[in-house]
């Protein structure tokens, strides 16, 4: 595996990868990589001749002052292991120059969803998902699911300007216990993990009330809300959305699919879940999930 | 030369020109080409393997309603003369689904200039041109310095979202009479030619002052603005700005280049004319320019 140590040296060695013609794979990240990164760089192997994985913290979906912690070297040693033939390792100098001023502008559908409680979340994601798929132009893009909104804007933001590659969705990684898997979950303790656990049975609740028939959005939702059990976190919102706009309708929509998302915090730590459901099927058994063994963070395997 | 129907039908072409190996240059035009155009494709040609050039009227930053007039045969004809080897032509229902939904946000720059007289311009234009470069990945992509903000501000997206591609400066084609080309121009009688090739006279008024040594913007555009001899036209502005913001500096900055930008409008036609002066050289001598044989358009060559 290669590690690129600037922008600068990683844009020579991309010009290389594609003058060569073999297929391109790439994953964005944040850093602090863990198994979920892991499934999605599996995937990328599998169907790539070049994996090109991005680690950079970007600081314009962090909260001001916030440092993301995560330890290099075990990113890279992760990302070798998944299968990943190249890691870009970007600083905020590199990326965010004095004189930087360009963002994607998706309109209202950017103040929807997660981005009703981080209202700046989406505008500094979307861009800095598409730069690094404008630096890598890859074949194929991989994005998790346990980042609904952000997989849904990314793949909006490719077909409006214009880049050729295809978006492929990686299911949402879960412990047994529902919970998915997060970097920021992992020094919770039980108590709190059995608490983000019950927001994964209110998904299930609210999938298998629509599974059933039921129309009503506050009616899902509010037999959705039943299975929480919150102590230390309380409710930010529960949601039922469209995919297309994120638009919150009164009833569930026939046809285009369905998100649940939930938001819950316990003023440190805002824990996104949702499900994207886009068929017929993922109503009626639930959205593609790759399962760990694990029935919690921190169990052994 | 190739002419492409669709962005589908392009977008397999733009692949097995990628695979090929050989270098792209790329022009984007609203149609309706000329003379200027011509030039600019015609460098692109020396320079690159393939040259493609996009033919679409852009209703982003065009009057809301207004029909903008070309003629596709006779654009297909000049660009293949001029070197051309594959011509893209979209059209409203391509570019903008009503799915359409991500715009460029280049903060409060889009503005200045030009958006202090047409608002909405920049935010459609340079998305547009984004849009283009990012569907053609051109090795080296070719603008023309008529339009100085678009210029800039397509080279500031360009490095913000980290496109791996050239931006080729190509210099203002103008008649003897310092009249720049320009489709909307051609209507013009030459009483109101008269008035426009005055405009030119006032950019090299202020050029001059500033090579005697005056830094006072304001003197320096009092004294460009005795050379205007406008009857139909009225000044909209006349600024001196620099490069990096757009922002309009009291004094002429030392260093950073400077810009002498006017806007003339007779109600119908916004006519926008300046200089883009990088160095201590081009406020000497004058910017780079094309000239063409003719002293107005429509003269014999």
């Amino acid at each position: 595996m290669t590690h690129l140590l600037s922008l600068n040296e990683a844009r020579l060695v991309l010009r290389d990868l594609h003058r060569g013609g073999g297929s391109i794979g790439s994953v964005h990240t944040l850093g602090a990589l863990h198994e979920g990164h892991a499934r999605v760089i599996e995937l990328a192997a599998k169907e790539n001749d070049h994996v090109v994985v991005s680690v950079y913290p970007n600081k314009a979906q962090l909260a001001p002052g916030t440092r993301y912690a995560y330890d290099l070297d075990r990113d890279l040693a992760l990302a070798s292991a998944s299968g990943a033939t190249h890691v870009i390792h970007a600083t905020d100098d590199e990326m965010y120059p004095p004189d930087y001023g360009t963002f994607l502008d998706q309109g209202e559908k950017t103040k929807r969803l997660d981005g009703t409680v981080v209202p700046f979340l989406f505008r500094g994601m979307i861009t800095m998902c598409i730069r690094w798929i404008s630096f890598v132009r890859p074949t194929r893009t991989y994005w998790g699911l346990k980042d609904i909104g952000q997989t849904l804007l990314v793949r909006r933001a490719v077909t409006d300007l214009m880049i050729d590659t295809e978006i492929r969705e990686v299911p949402c990684v879960r412990y047994r216990s529902g919970i998915p898997i997060s970097s920021r979950l992992l020094k919770l303790d039980r108590g709190a993990l059995e608490e983000i656990a019950s927001v994964h049975r209110a998904l299930e609740a609210a999938r298998t009330a629509v599974a059933a028939g039921e129309r009503r959005s506050d009616v899902v939702l509010a037999r959705a809300r039943e299975e929480l059990r919150l102590r230390t976190f309380r409710l930010c919102y529960a949601k039922l959305a469209e995919p297309a706009e994120l638009t919150e309708p009164e009833r569930v929509p026939d046809r285009g699919g369905l998100i649940v998302h939930f938001v819950v915090t316990n003023g440190v730590i805002n824990h996104f879940d949702g499900f994207l459901l886009r068929t017929d099927e993922d109503i009626e058994k639930g959205p593609p999930t790759i399962w760990l063994e694990q029935r919690f963070p921190g169990d052994a395997a």
